[in-house]
């Protein structure tokens, strides 16, 4: 079984790799941006520098596919508020060309099942309910989860007309390994980088905010389950099982380091929910997944992986 | 007062300059097809011929807006899930430019109430209950559908975070006076232009299926209501209020010409539900508007118009 990753060099892109390759699958990479084999991803069967719409481009290369795992974006949630335009032209127009060009696949043979990666903390939007579950209303407050619902609709529609076969997983906030800590995105991973590098860490409001964070390695685990899934249900979310606070995660951070944190603390934002946390309970029974890495532990194994990371201010 | 139409030499773009028009606004169209004020739209102050969002080529030659009533659209659901790139580029993209270029007015100190036009048969999908109210899941189950929800999605947060006025109104299937009978939508156009012509129907199964008809002058009342507007409700269902049967719609012909149509019949299609009837509850009570003509009286002057339309084959 082959299983081609869209976005494989990538943070989540090679925690989906590792894993779908220690379930026994050939793993491909298709991604603008390369990586070493030998040093960086040893299960790599192959890659290909491609657009992932493009598929013409890559499946020949790669042999065709299983399973087609999708991480590949170029947007982040602030990036597709900026520029909305910009993140439709590439994510919800993407989309539409990679199912048209599966759709032809089909035609000749193939049946790839494709997983698409969804962000559970933007399709719901502000929630009414605490934990969320997949069949909380869907109201999005960024142009970024509009055009992950859009993608999800065309997904379900696709299976209802042109039999493909797919599963959503609406991540939480992943974090582990690999995740680059210059970014915007990432807490986890800003705060232990600067923590490492004696750097105080940004606080909005009293610290208080609570969040579902879930580490990379249970996300590829996750495609592991979702690649064999044989139920109904076409949509789950994946998360920690349990919030943090923002407090929490500095406690944890200061007594792996053995030393206080410094905090540089800022207002409140009115537009952060309280808390913002996913119900897995779908997931633990329909995928038979859930998190295996207790939270200290899996912020523990991130640090451990940012003391290999040189210190760039950004 | 005035109110800009975008696709205001259409259809739906009559009815609502009339109805405009009559409420005391004075009214301009912007089209890319131009129509003769003098014998079909006597209340028009004037029209430019642009695109919908191009509004730096429509702002000042209009004199600006207080209402823009957003009917311009160049695809059908037929034509969307065809081609669903295109529905996104022009409906999807449009319609971005179009708060884009909105903002910045507001920005120069205009602040215009946009009445978007979605699809109350489209954006709900498989009805879960009849009949539909606003809070209804939201599963389109096809391309045209998930383009209206988005725009949906970006209008409610184009004006939570940059305040935007602006009222969604999603139409049941609306018929009446300028309603061309070669068109693939409007079932009551067609089946009385073929009537008036002696030309059979054609009828998917025993003609049992129910669906929602709203008379178009009742929604170019329903843009009067939403542009006065002043209630907490951002999305209103218009629609009939009840719905009527294929059966009924050729009973009710038969009846207004005094003969029977002849049917030719087709195997009943599976994907038609069997009743999609919209609840306008929350327009009867936010915004004080629901139909006021009955179907009969409806269809009789639907058809009295088509009398005036040279057969033309499809």
């Amino acid at each position: 079984m082959r299983c081609v990753i869209l976005g494989g060099s990538g943070f989540l892109g090679r925690h989906a790799g590792q894993a779908m390759a220690a379930a026994g699958y050939e793993v491909w990479s298709v991604d603008c941006n390369q990586i070493d084999p030998a040093t960086d991803a040893p299960w790599l069967a192959g890659q290909v520098r491609a657009e992932f719409a493009a598929v013409h481009d890559w499946w020949r290369e790669c042999g065709g596919a299983d399973v087609v795992i999708h991480l590949a974006s170029s947007t982040l949630p602030a990036t597709a508020s900026a520029d909305p335009v910009l993140d439709v032209q590439v994510n919800l127009v993407g989309n539409l060309r990679l199912l048209q060009a599966l759709r032809e696949k089909r035609a000749r043979g193939a049946n790839p099942r494709l997983l698409f990666v969804s962000s559970g903390g933007a399709v719901y939007g502000r929630p009414q309910s605490v934990p969320l579950a997949e069949n909380h209303p869907t109201m999005p407050m960024g142009a970024y989860g509009v055009t992950k619902l859009a993608v999800e609709h065309h997904l379900r529609i696709e299976e209802a007309t042109h039999g493909m076969a797919y599963r959503v997983l609406r991540l939480s906030n992943p974090y582990g390994e690999w995740q680059r800590p210059q970014g915007v995105q990432g807490v986890i991973a800003v705060f232990a980088h600067r923590a490492l590098h004696g750097l105080p860490v940004d606080v909005w409001g009293d610290g208080s905010v609570v969040r579902d964070f879930v580490y990379a390695a249970d996300v590829g685990q996750a495609f592991v389950a979702a690649a064999r899934h044989e139920g109904g249900s076409r949509v789950f979310n994946i998360g920690g099982g349990a919030g943090h606070s923002v407090n929490q995660i500095i406690a944890t951070l200061e007594q792996l380091l053995g030393r206080t944190l410094e905090r540089k603390v800022f207002a409140a934002r009115p537009f952060d929910p309280p808390v913002n946390v996913l119900d897995i309970q779908r997931a633990r029974e329909e995928l038979g997944w859930q998190p295996t890495i207790a939270f200290e532990e899996g912020v523990a194994r991130a640090l451990e992986w940012l003391r290999t990371v040189p210190y760039e201010p950004h």
